[in-house]
């Protein structure tokens, strides 16, 4: 039962399929809202997938975009010019942030870490809020905007609800909605579709697996109910009141999340623990993947070089410009006492004590790379792309997790045995090389990331057709309402079935209080007679 | 975007490349316990394409089987003969259990049939358990079949648990286990692994939408609680004690259930409502469907002859043999009213007034019906094969519910305004001929009935395909663990949270003590100090 061949096999077949038989006779306008940064990646490949199946893309972008290029073969573009204190594309706010949060791990351990952690989370997460609000009020209120893209008819809005602007502009002009969604603004997608307990699904932000110590579960309580806090407390009345202005007074900033037809979830079970999921939500967990194409010839020249041991890959992914120079120094020092040699993209000022082994980049074709046969290793913040690649290539990995779900990440390739995650706030070269031995050496590693990479790629459809597939779905049924609960209507206590427990526990409370009365009355009679046959 | 031509084709395509382009390599051993009746029918469908593809089945069948035939070309089979008062095949049984049904559903609205008919259902459940147990026992003991059955080192076990003997076996043998399942023993498939909140997923046995009112909430919720009861205090005992003596004191017959690889749930959501689910469910409804072909020549001359009325075909499927004979006769009066030409599978006495336009036969070709183009209506008792093969081909329905799901099945396809439901047991011709009329010549449930096949038939892979791909996925990878959670292993209060609720209760009735004792004692000094201030 060797599987592999009939995957790829499929896999090709499914391909071919999609490519030459499906198009032409569909072309959808599909109305992009995207995320900058390594989320745009994602976005990309989906529109460039829908671009080649004839579907006409707009994409609303902003004047400060990083990635969002006008000018595209792919799409036609609508730029959207925001001052400066609404745009979330801030660099300075991400470098200033990633110090303050290397600053806090270095003291990790104490209260005072983890409050100042949680302080600095929730006022960035309120700057953030309050950028996103505004930056929504400008697209409503911008009429051209509006009008524009109410007089293209689109068929379909799709969305990353990780910055939701496109949610409410979507919502208002009536259109299928599709999710393309990691996690989103406070909570995250899988808790606000599906009920998760939390008993054995971690919340999101909690670093845990999905087999918790009572003191685990109390942790991911705790964050279940601040989650919770920040949604009602910080995240809602901001969108609300805008709700309230162009929506009306019932409208509910959640409801609109829980209302999209379609959620393609950036998510794939060799990775997330098992969890409770509805029939719209589409898993496409690694849609990115595909087999290594050759590298440029510079770069295929080091790497043959490599020998038998190899090639090491650093990558810290597209958000941040690069770690404090005394860090950075360190990995060099690290890097430069390796028989390997290593690629290593890396922004800002060249360590002096760079190793001859070591080649610095600006870019890499970080797939490709991973796909190459001499790699051994992959040393990553733990963004999601950069881990579903390590995946579909079986590379084991080595984490230096920064910021947002990098932890998280990490924390469940380590519990699968494929990946080690390593403190960067504290990175001494002694440590870090130690690290990157045990993960090339300890063969479990490597064995246990191509378990995963064979169960990843052993699907029926390819994700990123299946994908397609959802999207053209609900364009050619004007939704999926088929595959949607609208309980999130429903009043809370009544989802909860706390009315009908009131109401039980209240009909067995008449039904003992009227044995009670009865009886009572029986005693009372009989003590009569009693009385009165004695009397 | 006109989708129908693109899904054939998909379907096409996916169909020659399971059939030529993944078969010879992949031989497994796959060991198939089924439940008799018109489950047979789906899971015969499973078995020849998995014979198709190179497997070898074995399938264990009772001497008294209805149609599971003892040689077949498409599987080995093993016979067990159990003693007459342990079958379950025993139509005695269930000929006296549907007329019970009947007389209860003719005094129906009122308190005491109510109670009859629960009273009915608990003792024909407690009378199925104990012959199910009973029989469970016999292959567990039955050493010649263990020993053939663990020599033969199967791949998989592929088990239909509306009967469970099979379960218990492969559990002994340690077999990656796949379900083909609708609905188990007392719960239900979905209750079993999906958190289902009964604010909107309606319970197994209770005929309600995802939309209910108050009053059908708290019906809802009674059902889930006698439910509960029935598998505590009717279902589980016995198990138990047979799980006790075969597998130890900790062992637990619904974590058999719950520890399966894969549940196959022929279900499919135009028909289904939206609920929760997990990863390791597949949904595979109307796999069994497929284009009609050509009809046998007497039948085809039959129905080509009906014109511009077309025809109607009437089935109450493969459990039951025949109505009361004034009940036949009174639908044979109706249909003899009609212009259209009726096909009608009946089995029993003939019906004396039967019009020209019926024609009787014991058996049919009925997806070849139902996909036939003069075909307008399907009056059906409303087993799920034959709804799904009505939705596929876009037939509306007439129903005649009489026993199980059968009531919950119209109910959902009621909702959709596909079908609607007539009571059986009081059937009067003039009434009966109305409701057909009604389905006949009212549009919108031929309309609807055809948007939702559109919706069915627009699958990126067929579902018997997808079937076929998961049962290989769990040989090739020997189980699916990394789909399947093991929160059941958990104890019922942990998993509902309960001991954490309990702890952060009590540390907030700890700390609202503490500040109420400080602030007693405050006050108790600062009274003091006034005091000696004043003294």
């Amino acid at each position: 039962m060797g599987g592999l061949k009939e995957v790829c096999c499929l896999l090709l077949v499914s391909t071919l399929f999609f490519t030459f038989c499906l198009p032409s006779a569909m072309a959808g306008k599909v109305l992009v809202f995207p995320v900058d940064g390594s989320h745009w990646i994602n976005m990309k490949i989906i529109i460039e997938e829908l671009h080649a199946r004839g579907h006409k893309v707009t994409v609303v972008r902003t004047a400060t975009s990083w990635y969002v290029k006008e000018e595209s073969p792919h799409y036609k573009s609508i730029t959207v010019t925001l001052p400066k204190g609404v745009i979330i594309e801030d660099e300075d706010f991400f470098v200033s942030f990633l110090s303050k949060m290397l600053e806090i791990q270095r003291g990790r351990g104490s209260p005072l870490a983890f409050i100042k952690f949680f302080w600095e989370m929730l006022s960035a997460l309120g700057i953030f809020t309050g950028r996103q609000v505004s930056w929504q009020w400008r697209y409503l209120k911008n009429q051209t905007l509006m009008e524009e893209l109410r007089s293209t008819h689109f068929d379909l809005a799709l969305i990353d609800p990780g910055t939701p602007p496109g949610v409410l502009v979507a919502h208002k002009l009536g259109l299928p909605m599709v999710f393309n969604v990691r996690w989103i603004t406070s909570g995250e997608g899988h808790f606000v579709v599906a009920p998760s307990p939390i008993s054995y699904v971690p919340t999101s932000g909690f670093a845990a697996s999905n087999q918790m110590t009572f003191g685990e579960r109390v942790k991911n309580a705790g964050y279940y109910i601040l989650n919770n806090c920040i949604d009602r407390f910080i995240v809602s009345p901001p969108y609300n009141a805008l709700m309230t202005r162009y929506f009306g007074p019932d409208a509910n900033f959640y409801h609109l999340l829980q209302g999209a037809d379609l959620w393609l979830m950036r998510v794939d079970f060799v990775f997330e623990f098992p969890r409770p999921t509805m029939p719209n939500i589409v898993y496409i967990g690694g849609f990115q993947c595909r087999p290594a194409k050759p590298l440029p010839a510079e770069l295929q020249q080091f790497v043959e070089g490599s020998g038998e041991h190899g090639v090491i890959i650093m990558s810290l992914g597209t958000l941040l410009k690069g770690l404090p120079a005394e860090i950075t120094s360190e990995i060099a020092a690290a890097f430069a006492q390796l028989p390997q040699r290593v690629v290593w993209k890396h922004v800002g000022e060249r360590p002096k004590n760079l190793g001859n082994n070591t080649l610095l980049v600006n870019w890499m074709p970080q797939n490709d790379l991973l796909g190459h046969p001499k790699t051994r290793l992959f040393v990553a913040h733990g963004g999601t792309n950069g881990v579903y690649e390590s995946i579909y290539h079986g590379v084991p990995m080595l984490g230096l997790p920064l910021l947002f779900d990098q932890f998280e990440n990490f924390l469940r390739l380590e519990v699968r045995g494929a990946a080690k995650a390593f403190d960067v706030s504290n990175l001494k070269s002694q440590d870090f090389l130690k690290a990157i031995k045990e993960v090339l050496h300890q063969p479990s590693y490597r064995e246990n990331m191509q378990r995963l990479s064979r169960l990843h790629r052993d699907q029926p459809v390819h994700p990123l057709n299946n994908s397609i597939f959802w999207i053209e779905f609900v364009m050619r049924h004007k939704g999926a309402a088929h595959l949607r609960t609208e309980s999130y209507k429903m009043p809370w206590y009544s989802y909860h079935s706390l009315d009908v427990i009131g109401f039980l526990l209240a009909v067995m409370l008449a039904l003992f209080g009227a044995v009670i009365l009865i009886m009572r009355l029986l005693c009372l009679r009989m003590c009569r007679r009693q009385k009165s046959k004695i009397e």
